[in-house]
């Protein structure tokens, strides 16, 4: 059993991972660290859970007794804790996406990385959407790429304001944080801007691909790409929020041509494969488990 | 006074028209036809109305009394009811957006048309926020513009489904009818994609666009060609649905300048600028009366 | 196999009928009749759905051939067309629920006659989710019953308005047409109050009952009474919209008590035992089937 | 000019309290506490807001140089801080409702004790709703009475779960804690229930009142007992969420007569006069001011 402790366990976050890590079989979930709700149950914060574990406030020794930490803390208390535990750490934050010492936890382009380290960060809900979305292409000629995503309010995590009630809001159109992820394994020119909408969880990239070159068999190139792989699906059908909502997969379709484009879409839960499901997915190949392991429900794509 | 007749004014759009014509000062609003409705009060099919006018189904001969009619009919009983009539027609149906006896209707672009023409084929919702919002631009060098485009779930009509649901819906994504229009007064390459969301009214097309050249004061260059616009407002602010719901106005900011690229954010209701005040602006400039005439709530921009 | 025909079946109702009826291993779906959608299939008008059948318009004879009917009609179409019919009917308007031709088709309740009958008038939501809540007690001595009945929007079909976004409506306080349908069964003074919410589908009604006797063991009365059936569970749990959304369940639950009062919890799903699955449960016992066959999702309660 | 602190300003009431007292010309708002957002302008936290005040976290002796302290705390906290204070207090929490040293706030009922106090416990918002909607039947003879509520889920504050979305809850059905508020003024019997409903805003109490007396022109003395108020309205209309959403109102409508039964609906917005408006209201009352001063929107009732 390896055990487990979560910081920051009573936010959006924090609660996938505790719906997904009470039911992993190899995993002893020993601490669920909660400031706000310490000494409350999981399903007096959340009535719909019927879990039971209590929410605590341990010490730094204790949590470093626990095999992995996962991380699902403001960035700027990220920071803090993790320069003093001495454990293997998986921080969901922005925190260190780049700090040398930690590797980029994309599952499926840096498997084998992941599996040699003892420190993770997770990547972004965005880029996660989009480089799923674009890397088997980043070899091919093209010229101009705008990444146009839409994410659920739970993004914004639950201090987040009402102001998406039937409301659709563009942000940061230019210089949003996630940017500089994308960039690091896309070298064409691109454009990436989030959107916020009023529905409580699901992420969309439509990917808006320019280039004249003829991308033949476009579809084949993703199909075998990731061929193999338990949680990115490609397909020609277009994915929505539904396809994904709930599951820990990234949905890729649509690969219609245009003239002189191609728009993909690329489709992910944005607190599941967006964070807590790929999370897991990372302590499975760090600790040599089956990658799917616990990750429910595990559909056969 | 006007004497005006609505065919399909049951419908959103049709409501949205009875709303503001009632209102107007200078129209006699003389016919409210809907089939499905006939011999019911508009307060009893919307109940948050106040207006008792009943619904009809009048002979053509009687429709063809009026001064005007604005047709709010699915395409194919648009084609036929148009083809009978020998009065003046503003149709909001797609169907005759590119039939050379009609004139298309985006008021601030084609104002003196308009007032020289007796039928007019109102824009689509999507192609009126994409064109207001890249017009000003069509001159300058630009190679190649992404119109992603999200739209709330009342522009699929009363008889759409409750798919829409917590939910975001890509569609057509390289191939909606509404993308020919667009081409009609842009020649650089572009993509436009749909998406349906999950709130009743709003439109945004977040635009971006790819060129190596330096747009200098894009802002300003917006706010030259459409100052003195009542309806169309150009600021440095991102719009959302909210600062567009319920107001005939297009909203375009955002400007914000990235590496090689821009974005602008263009902004309509697609019920009021997308089709009802929209068509009513155009009767307005068809009868040579004030623009804004009737047409509530009038911003000062 | 039985031959079976859904006239309005492009409805919410006639679309629920249709997602079951496709899967009943003894149904053969031979007609589905839209006038609004003949010639489309059930997935152009239900993108969600993957059921290619189309929609078609065929004469009473016809329709005839069939040997049950399902009306998803509104009420005068249902009065018009069951007139002319001679086959078994199962009617889902209001139109013959107090007619003496029909059998009131509560399944629970009224099985020996529905077993008997070849017309079924098939309750209303509100009085369906009502009468289960109380028959349990009508025999005991009861004085003043409150059922305040809260509805998903989809109760008030296709056609209804956008008026329930961010709201909450009280209507029809004390006359709505269900309250005879109550009314029937129970002999006490009550109130019967519905209202519309802003969720698509989900029906309960809290029931508050008033006495001066002490109802031993109201818990365990219920639970006897309902031993064994398929689609009613008794739980000491409050039910919410989510515990019975997209089931065909009638869950009843809460069961506490005040000073001097009682309230109880009764939820379904208005589109299922509120309408379609209640009328396919009737049209198994009809034909002396399993009641539960092809009625999915079957939950062991 | 009076000067004001809110400690728990970045809560919702503590946001609408904001917006209320920021344009409240007889007010210096010196204040806003927030542990949670110290450093923070409201706007970064509220983006629809234009207030660029700053949240702090000053000391108790900082506090007390206030003439009024308004308390949108959690309970706990509430009991601590108002221990400690020496200047004037309105509490939102519902930590002193029963504190004999405090007034219990409800404006319209209490004004003459208000008015002498220095320390008002402000009621809750379904208390509010309920007694408002009743006390003009206290002296009748009237038996048992059914209070159903529906509050939008920002009732829950900030912190709540996602447990809403499509849903409706039942919770508390015999014993909230607001059930005692109401039973200080009703000597009746009474059931008292409340929901949760998927809208942010708004609170409805339906009120079944069973009698078998007549009580002739219910309506008028309703409309006597509340004539010159500045913010209860009675009606015959029914009212709905969006009557008294984003108002400071509340809405008196239907009295119905049934069978032996009346049915009432009292409406307010939980956030305003279920919370900031009606301790503002009570601040007004309190230094002497006209009670409606800087209440937004004041509507002509």
């Amino acid at each position: 059993m390896i055990k487990v402790a979560i910081l920051g366990a009573s936010g959006y976050s924090g609660f996938e991972l505790t719906n997904i890590l009470t039911c992993h079989p190899d995993v002893e979930l020993a601490c669920l660290q909660s400031k706000s709700f310490e000494g409350k149950k999981v399903n007096e914060v959340y009535p719909q859970s019927d879990i039971e574990l209590k929410y605590t406030n341990p010490s730094l020794e204790e949590i470093d007794e626990c095999e992995v930490v996962f991380l699902a803390l403001p960035k700027e208390e990220s920071v803090d804790v993790a320069a003093k535990l001495k454990t293997r750490i998986i921080d969901l934050s922005p925190a260190h996406r780049f700090d040398l010492n930690y590797t980029y936890g994309l599952s499926e382009i840096n498997r084998d990385k992941i599996k040699a380290s003892s420190k993770i960060a997770n990547p972004g809900c965005y880029a996660t959407a989009c480089l799923l979305g674009i890397i088997p292409l980043v070899q091919a000629n093209i010229d101009n790429i705008a990444f146009d995503c839409k994410s659920g309010y739970s993004g914004g995590g639950k201090s987040k304001n009402y102001d998406y009630l039937e409301n659709l809001i563009p942000y940061s159109l230019t210089n949003h944080y996630q940017a500089p992820e994308i960039r690091k394994y896309v070298s064409a020119k691109f454009s990436f801007t989030p959107h916020v909408v009023n529905s409580f969880r699901g992420l969309i990239s439509t990917i808006h691909i320019f280039t004249d070159e003829n991308l033949e068999d476009i579809l084949t190139t993703y199909a075998n790409y990731y061929k193999g792989e338990y949680f990115v699906k490609v397909q020609k059908d277009i994915p929505s929020f539904k396809t994904v909502s709930n599951t820990p997969n990234c949905v890729i379709g649509g690969f219609e041509k245009g003239d002189g484009h191609y728009v993909i879409v690329s489709a992910i839960d944005n607190l599941l494969k967006g964070a807590a499901s790929q999370a897991v997915q990372n302590m499975n190949i760090m600790f040599d488990k089956e990658e799917f392991l616990g990750i429910k429900p595990l559909l056969h794509l």
